[in-house]
């Protein structure tokens, strides 16, 4: 086999480790790497490699596989384009790309010939876009849930198992580098949006752009919100899902309630897992570190190792994805609400009238012993109901004069 | 895409569940069905099929693709070696045959220029062996990890959750369809060494033949055992691993504690659960049913599709396995030994001069309360002691006067 030549894009963190992982490979050799300000990025571990910051010095040297790890829409879109056209495979770690512009990067690689793999986008160095893709290719999936999101992961389950506030959780995730300066897109769950977009693309055939799929964000979650949760044989994840309801899908982002024992409960720390459910092999799933250099550099080096080693279809062809006829944030299921409140006679009459009027029924009332009674959180549980019925009973509950904080309202996710 | 042609060799569970599951793909056919005394077997739902009770037959029609899922080594083996001189590719679920014969069947086939693929061999509907040698194939891995037998597991787990007695979770598996009429090859591990000799392989790239791989039954564990499990934070499963110790292994299938919020702990009733540790992606794992008409079928088809789809280098090579320059059972950790006992003043000072004439030092001394003083079971831990001292000190300790059954010893499994 003659050795597959590889130009790298991008030699931050997973650029540097993924360098180091294709010296340790035979018939592999990494012959550019390019970087803004490419000076500052030299490093004496990789001779004979040509730096570069011209994206031209790539395409003119006509590599056999160009890797993207630079990250953001654009001008990586533009980049992998070119490079397709100029006759490499590609691969890419970029999720918010191949979310947005998936379907016409592969539609590119297919009509150039070339192939455009994408596993480290989503999950890190979990193989679960070859794993649905390929290992799971006899089945019919149905449903993908899954915690995508290492920042709120190590957020959630640091306030569950030190019992920290979300604020010392945050801080403690940016120390400890699982959190950016700015975490906005973590925390709103705009990143796992774009990892659940590509898996509903991957695992269940429908197109389902980032947008379509509604984000709730896990910043009103409270250290009390765990006390119930534990309370109600639950714990609380950011959990991403997409179930295929008729000819349409639900789908969301959103904090949410897992059984103790359920697979979403195992992701601790930055782990990242994700179930899938097929109509005859059931559950199957598949977890472990979804970002960090090494991880992700495992799955551009497993995508590589597949493109040199042809054991990729060429081309990679783009079957057409499903419209879905609607998609819905929730389905019909059991609600968590959590309200504080400045305490006074009447408030579970106000909140059971508010449910009653959308004809939701109370399942539970759950209030563990507090001193503060203007600032009094207590839980109320709801019956399975419907999207329909829930957001204007929520609506009203907001309304009520004694709220002294947002009520918070999440699934139970089952 | 010509349509591919499938002879399929055995038409029980998996057989049947393989035929629904080729019907609902497009562009693969099945031809062919081959079973002892075929015309009982003979269905409705699957016109234009030839059925056969000859292998002849089958390698006459020269089929594209020929699955076996007859089971055992002989004649399986000799059929599948006749398959692939034919010209056809092969996918089997045999694991005993691939974990004894399997590098000599993969020469075959890249002898002959087809393709041997067996992901159902190991863990059924789970895609580890994809996940594996696809998905990581970037990360070097030193360890494999695994509840790789649904049989042990539904009992371990029935014995943990619903308080049985071994024999009541044993009756109900078999009442259940979890376990056979004659459990051995489950119970006392050479289902799962077989599985983990071929993870073993594919994962670690040692030669491990199931016979080098120590085995300890699951009979000794009793309910007793999981109430002192509890205690000490943790739960029992039948732990199959094998871990690279320098130029050798620890290998070895045995019941083992595992902590109560670990990745083995996870795997519940009849599930499997593998995990495996890499250098640069950590811990990976892939959980799912191991076992079942389904979930197997699942495996077979992703890799019927593969080869269908040419997804899979022809032909498959097989990159020689290393040979490990020693295999252990176990190394170098922490061990709970489990006595029944009728009760007498100096049995504790008896067992720890046993352990202390082989250098073990006791950690802790669990006993619950318990009426019946003359089988009264306690539990003695062990700090991390090496296998070379612990053999001895439990045949000491086996040979105390005092025992009323076997001490029942199991490594921590971290």
């Amino acid at each position: 086999m003659s050795t597959t030549r590889i130009a790298l894009l991008g030699f931050g963190t997973v650029g540097q480790a993924v360098a180091r992982l294709i010296l340790a490979q035979p018939d592999v050799s990494l012959t550019h790497v390019f970087n803004r300000h490419v000076a500052r990025k030299r490093v004496d571990w990789l001779p004979g490699v040509t730096w570069t910051e011209s994206i031209d010095d790539i395409l003119a040297a006509r590599p056999d596989i160009v890797i993207e790890v630079v990250g953001g829409r654009d001008p990586a879109g533009h980049w992998i384009a070119q490079a397709l056209a100029s006759g490499a495979d590609v691969v890419t770690a970029n999720k918010q790309l191949i979310a947005n512009e998936g379907d016409r990067l592969l539609a590119d690689a297919s009509r150039n010939g070339r192939r455009l793999l994408f596993e480290a986008a989503v999950a890190g160095g979990i193989p679960v876009i070859r794993g649905i893709r390929e290992g799971l290719a006899g089945d019919r999936l149905t449903r993908v849930l899954g915690v995508l999101n290492g920042t709120c992961n190590y957020i959630l389950t640091r306030m569950e198992s030190a019992h920290l506030g979300f604020d010392e959780a945050l801080a403690e995730a940016q120390a400890a580098g699982f959190a950016e300066a700015d975490p906005t897109d973590d925390l709103d769950g705009y990143d796992a949006r774009a990892k659940l977009s590509i898996l509903a693309r991957v695992a269940l055939g429908y197109a389902l752009p980032p947008e379509r799929i509604a984000c709730g964000s896990i910043r009103p979650v409270r250290d009390i919100d765990f006390v119930y949760a534990a309370q109600l044989g639950t714990t609380i994840r950011q959990v991403s899902r997409a179930i295929v309801e008729g000819d349409g899908l639900v789908a969301g982002v959103t904090p949410g309630l897992v059984p103790t024992g359920a697979p979403l409960a195992r992701a601790v720390r930055n782990q990242n897992i994700v179930v899938v459910t097929g109509d005859a092999g059931g559950d199957t799933g598949f977890f472990g570190f979804g970002a960090g250099g090494g991880p992700t550099a495992v799955a551009v080096m497993s995508d590589v190792l597949a493109l040199s080693g042809h054991r990729v279809a060429a081309p990679a062809g783009t079957p057409d994805a499903r419209q879905p006829v609607s998609v819905r944030a929730g389905m019909r299921e059991r609600q968590y609400v959590r309200f504080v409140v400045d305490d006074r006679p009447g408030i579970i009459a106000a909140i059971a009238s508010a449910c009653a009027a959308h004809a939701i029924n109370i399942d539970s009332v759950l209030q563990i012993p507090w001193a503060d009674k203007q600032a009094l959180p207590f839980v109320v549980t709801l019956d399975p109901c419907e999207p329909a019925s829930l957001v204007p009973a929520l609506a009203a509950m907001r309304a009520l004069p004694f709220n002294v904080a947002e009520p918070f309202a999440m699934p139970f996710v089952e």
